[in-house]
């Protein structure tokens, strides 16, 4: 996620499972992501421990689907260790890519572990017309935008 | 919590009610806590974010009752207040004053706030043992250990 630390953000997405890789995966940036949830409500407010190469963070969600709000901290290593084991059992791995989609960025995850074969791609949108304007490319599948099953809570059952 | 950050622990508590406030009150350590909830599952889980004075920090705790699981972390002042905003409608305040108690410490939280008028005693044992020899001493009141209307989390409801 390219957003600052220490911001609160409202996002506005949509979700698709991916039929198949498009060739631009293979030069774009990608990172791996283990993150771990420490306490989910049932409405989907949630905190989420990440992460990403050698960066911790923790955030802080409410909200599902296409409007929701979020609030992230940085965390040091040290506090990253203290609240990770809290995690057990509830945690995911993926690896990110981030492709640039006509002046969009399109991230595409690639699970691993558990939910291995699992393959999504979420658009973010600067705004609501640029959300419905959107034509998803011929490499997406389905649209999940919002579907529990597919929610990253969700896919940290184990 | 006199407890260390960056550690988990488990705890083997009482709670009580008070009947009379006791006259070493009035000389004992004491101090504002504001405290507010990222997330609680309905199981108990949840993560806390808390003011003493002016360190701040962040509590995973799960488990509810005499014996449950703790993992705490300090926050940067920045950190907090990135985080504290999301725990709207979700917070209290106290002061807790600390009594020495026959190699105890008894733990008395007087609300303010829309609980103004509550106050609880919690005491914290090292061992089972210990916790069974208790004997409460008078100006206690009704032990309501375990009930979920005294727990913080629903006390934090606005």
């Amino acid at each position: 996620m390219g957003r600052p630390h220490h911001v609160s953000s409202r996002e506005i997405e949509r979700k698709f499972l991916i039929k198949r890789l498009p060739v631009q995966i293979l030069r774009s940036r990608h990172f791996r992501l283990g993150q771990g949830y420490l306490a989910n409500e049932p409405g989907g407010r949630h905190v989420r421990l990440r992460k990403k190469n050698k960066v911790a963070s923790l955030t802080f969600k409410v909200g599902r689907g296409t409007d929701r709000e979020e609030r992230e901290i940085r965390l040091s290593p040290k506090q990253f260790a203290t609240l990770w084991p809290a995690t057990r059992g509830r945690r995911l791995h993926k690896t990110r890519y981030e492709l640039p989609w006509k002046k969009l960025k399109i991230e595409i995850d690639i699970y691993h572990g558990r939910n291995h074969g699992l393959m999504v791609a979420e658009v973010e949108f600067p705004n609501q017309a640029s959300r419905r304007k959107f034509k998803p490319p011929r490499w997406f599948g389905r649209e999940v935008t919002g579907e529990k099953r597919y929610s990253n809570v969700r896919l940290a059952r184990e």
